[in-house]
């Protein structure tokens, strides 16, 4: 049996999902309360996504192995609150679920939806300092929205790929991608998908960025795709502004 | 000449606006920040509001003197740009006006608007944890909505201010309470009113809260604000759920 918790996150003091030799990441901190509360000191964790250094999350996935035959120490729908009373407020387990063996959280995610946040006022707002990348020029939304069209669909992204990736093929489908502005003063950019690249969702914040200063025109966004030349496209946005929001299976 | 500066902070790392002997204060970076680069190095700041530790603001309000007949040494339109340059990430200016020398920035104050923030959801957010007040058990809004007109109009708060406050009547209109689902899972508690008495809008949030599991009935609302007794009210709800909103002249 597997156990599939949902995990969020405020990404901002650990060096991202991944563990690392050089800083605490969200897996570590994970894998030592649960090796603890479950007196396994063998598990460990696999995550679905590898979310980067300050990216958080809401809807992260993460599952590990209970030996064969044996029941978890913690009923499953106790799990949650006791992982919470242990782990930091900054990590808290939203769900808990159990699986088969064969269970993968990555290989299996089938969708998997992001969002990220710009704020667009002249000032930043320290209560959204941590969440959202703060772009004080004036943005063009309808342009921005008009370049967003080009990305739904299939399509090879190289150009919207950051060097360091694993994958074996730079093809992706976007499903839906929106550009929606909140109360708050955010325009919240949502992107779902059947699975993304490595700096995908922030390469295409960057780029629609570009678009809304003018940058770069809508008209150019299906050639710049098309092209998958990473110099075309946009920066690639800061990590505080993207949360993974949801993974599908 | 007075200078209004419009504040922003996450009051989270900060012992509350006030000045105070052990911690640090908003008041005391921002007027560090300003001495140096007005190079007034007796300058003081007074705040519209003293609001407590762990509470936010969006729109608190600061003034202090140019001395007579000098200019300021950064033009006012200038002024955000340069204090923000200086200030940490959680105070932000966000606006700068000239004011006539008999302006105070306290008691000039009409109308102010709090807003107090409550995550009804099973297991917190972390994205949230700063500004809202996680409260797991299940809530009836209707009933809290029921409860809360009460509050509207002139009454004698007396039973929703806590010892240590320094009015001198505890007699308060407010013109407007609303409690609003937002998309995040929170419940926004909004509160526009003349003024507010030491954690008056924390008090009556944590009776709202009593209303919506049930410990006090929409009913006993006008009793107990008539009867003016501390003991009857809810608790006093914690701060870091508290933002101040906006303060008119």
């Amino acid at each position: 049996m597997k156990i599939l918790l949902t995990v969020a996150y405020d990404g901002t003091a650990y060096c991202g999902w991944q563990r690392q030799i050089n800083g605490v990441s969200v897996q570590q901190v994970l894998e030592e309360v649960l090796r603890e509360v479950l007196a396994q000191p063998g598990l460990t964790v696999t995550g679905a996504s590898r979310t980067d250094a300050g990216v958080h999350a809401l809807g992260q996935r993460a599952a590990f192995s209970v030996p064969n035959g044996e029941p978890l120490k913690i009923p499953t729908v106790r799990l949650c609150r006791v992982l919470n009373g242990r782990l930091p407020g900054d990590i808290v387990c939203r769900a808990a679920a159990e699986m088969s063996d064969t269970f993968h959280p990555r290989f299996d995610a089938k969708k998997k939806t992001y969002r990220y946040r710009i704020l667009n006022e002249e000032y930043n707002n320290p209560l959204l300092a941590r969440t959202a990348w703060h772009v004080p020029r004036a943005l063009d939304t309808d342009a921005m929205r008009r370049a967003a069209d080009a990305f739904i669909g299939t399509h090879d992204f190289a150009a919207f790929c950051a060097a360091g990736g694993s994958a074996k093929t730079t093809t992706r489908t976007i499903y839906d991608l929106t550009l929606t502005p909140q109360d708050d003063g955010c325009l919240d950019l949502r992107v779902y998908g059947n699975g993304f690249l490595y700096n995908m969702v922030r390469i295409i914040a960057g780029t629609l960025m570009y678009v809304g200063v003018g940058k770069i025109s809508p008209k150019e966004m299906p050639a710049i795709i098309e092209a998958g030349n990473r110099a075309r496209a946009g920066i690639t946005a800061p990590p505080h502004g993207l949360t993974l929001l949801e993974i599908e299976y």
